[in-house]
């Protein structure tokens, strides 16, 4: 995959959400609908911030159903005085299922379970934990954000590939049409449902994709052309220097 | 016109904004983007909380283009749990356009012009105020939200007449699809577009109008047939007694 060199078309806009209740507390969160922290809520308006001084004011807002990226995308846009663009959610754009793992301490899910089976649970492609049971106090069966989700789509856990697999739909069907339009699109998501989208965008390898930390509360751009590619690899953060120091951070969890 | 005995297909919830900085000043404000006080907020959230203690879970959003209508459907959507429902905006749900008279002091003006000419542009349904100059520093000319906007429609003064006319088609074809898809919605708008809605669905003469006032932050419920008919005209508040109080507060704004 090389860089595009034709014109812009659109523009994407990547913001993961800050730090969660549960980042706080080192736990896999996955699709348990926790709120940010006062810590999460000042990444968000950073974000905004940063939207609003490099002038990359979104048309629209694609988010999950999730209340951390909802939130994330309700202050940054209140801050870049922005909060009445148009508002699309899917929960393809949800973070990646973490399974049974859901609501467990990551320290102590690495201390039981050692170090290799933690990685690839954490970073293995294709590779998911295993599923949560319905009566598990953190499955999201009967959750009513999911009521209209046909039984057979709604996760009970995902490795990457199965959130790439379900993020693309949305992409083609949803987000593309925005960027085509000739439109600036925010997607405030989460850690994975961005890295698969980064992945598609930047057609990085299933196993380079393992390396790849996004960092939170950094709007990511990408330039588009009329074949959504990118016109920089890698795309563009707002704050390159905050991106790399997060990164690094993000790469520790669970240390 | 006469309540309707059919079945209900779908439930209509109406939310007026909380107080605002410029209510909270008694300035008139229109199209002016101003933000919720302390106490809008907490209008909005209380709101929220009434919407859960009657399980009036709504399926979907409406709101204007203007902050204090977003904030106020955010709060109260997060509150109730339901801040991941789908979200439409339409600068038709927005506040009436008060002219020239967008900035001005109430009771300045109704000392200037006197108590006649206040309540004709404060009430009468078809004398909008002096429209407002495209240069004046409270005209929306040239704002963003309205790019896509073509011209003609941009309002520069509005009487309750306008704001029905403009706001109807919005009511035609995009909640109205939504009602008869049997959910509930919830609409999060002004005083005047509010009225506006509740005439239309009520059938309220241009006269009697003048003598409805919607309160803040107190959720309107409105069943209706699959004509569009409401099961009880004028609807339900879910908190009557301080619907009443909030009633008769509003009426006498700028004295």
């Amino acid at each position: 995959m090389t860089a595009s060199d034709g014109p812009t078309v659109g523009t994407l806009v990547l913001l993961r959400h800050g730090e969660s209740d549960w980042n706080a507390k080192n736990l896999f969160t996955g699709w348990v609908d926790v709120d940010l922290t006062a810590k999460g809520e000042a990444e968000a308006c950073r974000g905004g911030e940063l939207i609003r001084e490099h002038d990359l004011l979104p048309d629209v807002v694609h988010t999950s159903l999730l209340r951390r990226a909802i939130r994330t995308a309700e202050l940054a846009l209140n801050t870049a005085d922005r909060q009445w663009i148009a508002v699309r959610r899917s929960w393809r754009l949800n973070e990646r299922h973490y399974g049974a793992l859901q609501g467990k301490n990551k320290k102590q899910t690495l201390d039981e379970y050692g170090e290799d089976q933690f990685m690839l649970w954490r970073r293995s492609y294709d590779t998911p934990p295993p599923p949560i049971a319905d009566d598990d106090e953190w499955s999201q069966v009967g959750d009513p954000r999911y009521k209209l989700l046909p039984p057979e789509l709604m996760p009970r856990t995902e490795c990457l590939k199965d959130v790439v697999e379900r993020m693309l739909p949305y992409w083609y069907d949803s987000i593309v049409p925005d960027i085509l339009a000739g439109r600036t699109v925010l997607v405030a998501a989460h850690g994975n449902s961005l890295r698969a989208l980064v992945k598609h965008l930047d057609q990085i390898s299933d196993e380079e994709i393992a390396k790849l930390n996004i960092p939170t509360g950094i709007p990511l751009r990408y330039d588009l052309d009329s074949e959504l590619r990118p016109h920089k690899l890698g795309g563009t953060y707002l704050d390159p220097e905050a991106a790399k120091a997060a990164a690094a951070a993000v790469a520790n969890q669970g240390r």
